[in-house]
Formats: structure tokens, C-alpha cells, sequence
């Protein structure tokens, strides 16, 4: 069996990628990044979703991006938006956040001897974030070739896989759908209320609730906002 | 002012780096990683040199590489080596160290809203590690101007500095005395001893003394182990 590093935040995205990744029949090594985010239930979700997946093996790394603060996601001092889409680079955007995590799934693999990353980046509903770029993917991929014993020994290019790069959100949860995946186990909402339901305002609970509304399916998750944004097309159902 | 972060280890290679951007005229954000080295000495010294030598701001940012092993440098199991240089990358290379760092680096610069980062990388007496070679560099800076906003809304380019790059160690020393750098201040042995004193006879060791000697310097570091290696050239005199 091949082995692979799958990032795996706990959003419906990467547990997609970790169902590709096991089906495609990598050995799956989860890699999960506490970055200081506000919104954790994601990383009790990852959690879940390593389990049910059949992860050989899954790791929580803290790392303090929270120390450098500038999104709405790890700076309690900035309000998470819920007026829907703007134009632009959302304040939801973490400085750099791609570039660490991957930096880390990187660490792990070559301490592995792995050459295989999987990761849920896609292009289509990115919200605008610069790190989510296929151009930005195929520039780490190009340095993470030359950053690593691999690159100076001549073993095998590693290979950066990002399955969900082109697909709608319709699509991803379709292909997840098809796969098995258990959606109630993962999460979205970038701004939980008390009892931990999904706000259903934020930009991931808009994209999310579009994406079950286009692949004609029910979202499990408990919303306590439907009446804010997108339709709540199936949702709970 | 010019604002850049600065890649502060405590070693002397990144003291003489915060000594050249000054010198150029850069307001320096220090940055040291506190990724589970067992040499932590090099923090107490990035704190000392970072004040030293005047830079606006200086933070430690932990993060868990020593989770994933791979290294003598963070694990515990794995001896450091004092038989001197051999071939190939030393075990105390640490997987995907720089792109971590400079991932790090890239973060803050982002939220200070600066353009120019300073690592003091060396490919001449780089030890063999992979990720300081110039053609790596080349490959992160590429990524980093994709990977943020200001690769997104054309603010210019990030640049990342490494005026070391292609001096021995004896210029490097050269350099930092010739701008007023206490290496006193600084700290480079992998394997101190028990009263905090440097071992003379790892890599890191080895190529301080002989750095010194090119220099015609003495080395005011304190050594345990004079005996091992490389003849200790004016060390202490």
C-alpha cells in the first residue's frame, strides 16, 4: 500500500479527499493543524471523520498563527461577516494558512517516506482566498520538490493531489455522497452559536448549504439561521 | 522606515543578518521558531541579540515539528553526531525546517503589510541540507507571491533577503564584527553541556571555530571540548 498525507480540517472538503484517497487505496495519514481558529468543533469533526474513514493514523499539530492575529478566524477582535459575498480577499482569509499547513504535511511526509499529499483546495468556490490558486498550488509543489531530502536524492518527485481543485460544491458532496461519506461528521460553520449548531450566515455555511442544495441532497447538520442567505434547500430534511 | 522580518535563531548566522538590515535601513520584526530543538539555548540568544541589536519587535512562535521526529535535533532518540562532516544530509537535518519557518515569516509579513523578509541562509557551508540551496529559495519566493494577497492585488513583490547566501563563514563573521555584532550574544552548538556550554565538537561547532579562524577572530563562546574536530583557533583568547 502507498502511503499519503491527507490534510484533514474537518470540513466536508477534505473528508471527500480523505474518501478519494482511501478508495484510490492510499494508506492515509491524517494530518489536522490547530491554528488557533475560532471555530474548533472542526477539529473534533476531523477527528470523527479520520475514524470513520479509515485513517491509519491521525495527528493534531498546533501551530500559533493566532500569535500573528489579521483574520477574522483566529482574532477574536474581528467579527466573522455574514452579509454574503463581497468582492475581494475576505477577512475569513488566514495570512499564509495554506503555506503552513502544507509546510507541515511536507515535515510529516518526508519523516514518512511519503510521497503522496492529499488536499481539499478548490478553485471554484475559494471565496477569493490567494492560497487556493491552482497557480499557488503548482509553485509549492515545485518548491516542495527542492525543499526535502527527496528533492536532493533523486527518490521520486513528491506529488501534491487536489482532487476537488475543479468541482462545484454540488459536485464534491455528490462524489462524497457516492464514496460513503458521512456528512453529519464533519463542519463548516465558521461561527458556531451556543449549543454548537451551524450559524448558517458565514461564507462556509452559504457555500455548504448551496453545495447540498445543487447535488439535490440533505445537509444532517442542525442550523440555528436558515432564514439569513442561501435557501436551506434540504437542509435537515 | 521599511519594515521586514528578520528569521532570528540566536545563531550567529541570523545575528549578522539583523545587523545587515539595520544597517540598510530596515525597521526589523525579529522572528525565532521555537519548533522543539533540543538546543533551546538559541532562543535565550535570539532574545539577547534581537535587543542587542535593536529591532523593533522580537516573537517566538512555537510550533510541534518535534511531533513528527526525523532529526536529531528534535528527537531525543537520535544522537547528535561528532565525527565530523560526512556525506550526504546529516541526521540533524530537520524535515521541511525552513519552508516552516519561512512559512511563518511569510504570515507575519503579511499581517505587518511587509515586503521584505531576511533569512540567513548560507549555501556554502549549508551542511548538506536541501532547503538552503539557492535554487530552493528561488522556488519559495515564487510560491510566496502567489500565496498571498499581495500576490493577488499586484502590491509588489514580496522579497525574501539572504545576504549570506553565498559567503563562508569566515566573511559572515568578518561581516557582524565589521557592523558592531557581539557574537557573545549568540549561540550555535547542537549538543551543549550540562553547565551550558558549547560542545566544540558537532557541525554546528566545528564550523563556528573554523569560521573564527578564517576570520582571524577570537570566539568569545565558552567550550567544553576543545579536543574534538576542528583546532580552536583563537577560541577564548
Amino acid at each position: 500500500m502507498t502511503s499519503a498525507v491527507v490534510l484533514l480540517s474537518g470540513g466536508l472538503d477534505s473528508a471527500t479527499v480523505l474518501a478519494l484517497a482511501r478508495n484510490a487505496g492510499y494508506t492515509c495519514y491524517c494530518l489536522s493543524i490547530d491554528y488557533g481558529q475560532r471555530h474548533r468543533a472542526e477539529l473534533d469533526a476531523a477527528a470523527r471523520v479520520a475514524q470513520a474513514l479509515g485513517a491509519r493514523e491521525h495527528r493534531v499539530v498546533s501551530v500559533d498563527l493566532a500569535a500573528f492575529g489579521g483574520s477574522a478566524l483566529t482574532d477574536l477582535n474581528i467579527a466573522v461577516p455574514t452579509g454574503g459575498a463581497t468582492t475581494g480577499i475576505p477577512i475569513t482569509y488566514v495570512p499564509a494558512r495554506n503555506t503552513v499547513m502544507l509546510s507541515f504535511a511536507l515535515a510529516w511526509a518526508e519523516v514518512l517516506g511519503a510521497r503522496h499529499i492529499f488536499f481539499g483546495a478548490n478553485a471554484v468556490d475559494y471565496s477569493g482566498y490567494p492560497d487556493c490558486r491552482p497557480e499557488y498550488l503548482a509553485a509549492f509543489s515545485a518548491m516542495a520538490n527542492l525543499a526535502t531530502r527527496r528533492g536532493v536524492e533523486g527518490r521520486g518527485r513528491l506529488a501534491i493531489h487536489t482532487p476537488l481543485i475543479a468541482m462545484t460544491k454540488g459536485e464534491i458532496i455528490r462524489t462524497g455522497l457516492d464514496l460513503g461519506v458521512d456528512y453529519a461528521l464533519t463542519w463548516s460553520c465558521y461561527d458556531p452559536g451556543p449549543r454548537g449548531e451551524a450559524c448558517g450566515a458565514c461564507d462556509s455555511c452559504r457555500l455548504r448549504l448551496k453545495g447540498f442544495a445543487e447535488a439535490g441532497a440533505a445537509d444532517p447538520v442542525v442550523y440555528s439561521n436558515r432564514a439569513a442567505g442561501t435557501a436551506p434547500v434540504g437542509a435537515g430534511s
